[in-house]
């Protein structure tokens, strides 16, 4: 198989069927960055000015959207969270710091550490079960928490996530099964900045598949944790991405027009989606606690890390 | 396994997840005529003085939808159409007719038979290639014609089909996952009629999955065609079944929350939602050579047989 864009006709690296092509390794890197920057566009989601805070977890993905950014010329710090599962997060810490020292901190980025285990007293295992909750849902208030506050305390313009193609189509997938119309509104891959201290959000990566984000990262050699969360196996998103792979097999691109015609239907790219953050402006005050922005009192993440210390002193 | 339902708890004939139920075969039986009941009274499929027209295919849908309705007390003639596709046909036939002559007969009720054969010259198969079309949209095309034309000429109230939980969210996920809002739009249980010649149409088996009507066939004795048509398969539509029996079975009651979750979405009972006839009313002409209702000049179907005969003269 050859490069169907080289006019020398290279051997290709990788074929990409929703696409009918087919690219060696310098036109695969081209046609990653020129996705990204088409996201970027479309979607209004970054300025050549603006301080990027990026939410890395080691895996490809995150890293991916740190090299890319940086490569492309943008200004991307990034924060990794320490989520205390074990070997698993000794691993991805080891991985993130690999790449801010090698790579990163040449082109003058840096990387921000959060540490739950210093906050809280105890892993997101332990927290858990402390707190009564599912260990996912635990972990996802944690880090938009942790994420959220750095960019805005640190005063970046905008937050970076690795959310792929896969990502989406599998949480639009469940959000559509479920008809679940507020989590529909929040599904565009920008969401602007809210006034009582939401940060701007943005997923660049979101024109391109797992697939061509694993093969990015391996034809840049960026090292990256392949195992995926422990605490994942068996989740709805698992379920959700292989039964997208299975219409995807039998028909490619089956994943672009799902959440592409989503996105058009939406809104269209000059009138940008009503963001969940909007939504909630008549209702939302700073945290008694921490100034973070909550419905009322104290915010949730407060809350728990309360209960945590009380539960579990260490 | 016994019966949830029955007070002296029987031994069950089927467990339902998604009911968190199991029933003996009379509690079964009320179960399903109580799903078609709601379904005809929540979309205003029928009133009783209807006369409907039932479209049979020899399959279990079908003929499970005659029987119910007749059991029911409705008055429901069916039509069968002929495809002439080899052994299939016959056996489909065979059983259309044992059923109309061992029970409808004896509610009054009577088959009506189109054979496309004697019609077009030629079997599904010989025209779809004739005509340069596949078989699948040569097929509907006809089946579509010929229960119209035969509910408005016979003047029945309303077409009736067997279209099932399964059927119905399979085609709302191909439509979702291409974002077909025209199709989206047409895919209410209840279609009107229009006054230039559509018949009204109702799909009183939307509450029932697939399972529930094929136990039903079963302890009713109805003898029915198991095999289902050669011409189907590969399509479309058995992938998004089969998709969707996966996230069913890992998750039961996810057919029906995103059938019945985007009917809620859709329209309230009592607004049923703009029908495609009532859309294309503007634009609709009888067709010059057959009066059918059509966009201009002469319809689809005249326009195919005419080519048919053409080709094929017999």
């Amino acid at each position: 198989m050859n490069c169907t864009k080289c006019p020398t006709s290279t051997r290709a690296v990788i074929g990409l069927p929703r696409h009918n092509a087919a690219f060696c390794k310098a036109c695969f890197i081209t046609f990653v960055h020129e996705q990204v920057a088409r996201a970027i566009k479309s979607f209004k989601m970054l300025s050549p000015e603006d301080r990027i805070l990026v939410a890395v977890s080691g895996g490809k993905d995150s890293l991916a959207l740190w090299h890319i950014l940086l490569t492309l010329g943008y200004r991307a710090d990034a924060l990794y969270v320490n989520l205390g599962i074990g070997s698993y997060s000794e691993e991805s810490h080891r991985k993130v710091r690999h790449y801010a020292d090698t790579v990163a901190a040449s082109y003058g980025a840096k990387l921000l550490v959060h540490v739950v285990e210093q906050e809280a007293g105890a892993g997101i295992r332990e927290l858990a079960t402390i707190l009564h909750r599912p260990t996912c849902s635990t972990c996802g208030t944690i880090k938009r928490y942790q994420f959220n506050r750095a960019a805005i305390e640190q005063e970046y313009d905008v937050m970076a996530t690795g959310h792929n193609l896969d990502d989406e189509a599998a949480r639009l997938l469940g959000n559509v099964l479920h008809w679940q119309n507020d989590y529909l509104d929040k599904q565009s891959p920008t969401l602007p900045a809210s006034v009582e201290g939401f940060a701007k959000k943005v997923k660049p990566l979101c024109r391109l598949s797992e697939r061509e984000i694993a093969a990015y990262a391996v034809v840049n050699r960026l090292d990256y944790i392949v195992e995926e969360c422990p605490m994942a196996k068996g989740s709805k998103m698992i379920l959700y991405k292989e039964v997208l792979n299975r219409l995807e097999t039998e028909s490619p691109g089956t994943k672009q027009r799902f959440y592409w015609g989503f996105l058009d239907k939406q809104a269209k790219p000059d009138e940008p989606a009503e963001s969940m953050a909007d939504k909630d402006q008549r209702t939302l005050v700073p945290c008694d606690s921490c100034g973070q922005p909550t419905t009322a009192g104290t915010c949730t993440y407060c809350k728990m890390m309360a209960k945590a210390k009380t539960a579990a002193p260490r």
